[in-house]
């Protein structure tokens, strides 16, 4: 393992995957259920490669790293704080061989890389439209999670430049923007063809749909069998546990 | 009830509603269940007007008059022995002066009837893509599976032109074909805004999709909790049996 230097707040949480670790300041962000749902629904190809659009503290990119055999994970970050923080995580984690932070603007995607080059992009992006009434609307929790710097589209014009033809985009969002999600995918040619919905509870709504497109496909989806998060009060399920790493 | 005459291979099925019956004959089309979980997901104002799309034996009709205080219910069909025979059961049920069953073609819907005049459009529209190798084609059960005489297109394009603004478009068909429902009904400005996945068994894929869009909406989704068809092998979930009007 590496060694960094840990600031004012911030800690190291055990990702269950390889002995990897990631740095976090609770005061700012911290990942949460969806970008590790997203690591399990997700795929590279073996030596392929990845982009990580608004990859926050690097949670995507170092838990795919340790999922996938996928030779080259690129997370490009806005956010300085944050994509410096997760720069760090990948020296922690002796990832540097195969992860790389790039600070940079999702809008700009299309100038800092090469047009049709990944085989995989993956996105957690914010879930909220527009960012009026905030009252920190520059904090890092806002950005992350209101479309203050991105948007919907941003997003999806971004994967749709990056990723190879027959490339895979996958994105975890909320259930109320679903057809928006794929009405955009459609417009921009990277055609929903796998849905599944994650529900709190078997008997309650979705909070939660996990979407994979692929670059250039065929109008036709597979919506699979709901992934229920808890089989009780306060305990998971054995699905939720094995995406986890937890044995 | 009216006196109607049955025609040979014709039966009686009683709907557990109303007292209400409906003609079918086994060897030409009987209703599914995916038409029966439809009127349990749509509704219509009381006093309001309703259209369903492609109505074979009428059996949307019928239930939705059983079910709601609508004033103007109309079966628009194609093929001219189902519309006859959906007439002979609005008149074995009495339901003349609510129901109105019109040979047609969905295609000239927009010419059959006033523009955005109806408060709610239902459909129950084949659900496979064209009608290349089958044996009978031109028989009642392709006609009523496959797109031989109309496509999902048509079908949205008539609810559109037929609804007033803000009325309620429902409609069932196959999540496999989801990304173009969505993609169709935004394009014709009647916006999904509700969504229901009917599932086998709990933990199983879906394998219907009930959908609604409002003319005219805006771009915002409820998606329900799954509607679960079996509690085991055989036996029906308790909301199934209240679907279907079993107490």
């Amino acid at each position: 393992m590496g060694t960094i230097d840990l600031k004012s707040g911030e800690r190291l949480d055990d990702l269950q995957r390889n002995g990897y670790r990631i740095i976090q300041d609770p005061e700012k962000f911290c990942f949460g259920m969806d970008a590790v749902l997203l690591t399990g629904f997700a795929t590279v190809p073996d030596g392929g490669s990845m982009l990580d659009l608004g990859t926050g503290t690097g949670i995507i990119p170092i838990l795919m790293a340790a999922k996938t055999k996928a030779d080259r994970i690129v997370g490009l970050e806005i956010q300085k704080e944050s994509s410096e923080m997760a720069g760090r995580s990948v020296i922690l984690n002796d990832l540097q061989n195969r992860v790389e932070i790039i600070h940079g603007d999702i809008k700009e995607a299309g100038d800092l890389f090469e047009a049709a080059s990944f085989d995989v992009v993956t996105c957690n992006p914010p879930y909220m439209i527009g960012g009026h009434g905030l009252k920190n609307p520059d904090g890092p929790k806002a950005i992350a999670r209101h479309e203050i710097l991105c948007d919907l589209e941003d997003v999806v014009k971004a994967a749709a430049r990056c990723l190879k033809p027959g490339g895979k985009f996958y994105m975890v969002h909320r259930p109320f923007r679903l057809s928006e999600i794929i009405v955009l995918m459609h417009d921009y040619r990277v055609e929903p063809k796998r849905m599944r919905l994650v529900h709190p509870f078997a008997d309650k709504e979705p909070n939660m749909v996990l979407i994979e497109g692929v670059r250039g496909g065929k109008s036709r989806m597979t919506v699979e069998a709901p992934l229920v998060v808890y089989e009780s009060q306060g305990k998971y399920t054995q699905e939720i546990y094995e995406i986890y790493g937890y044995k």
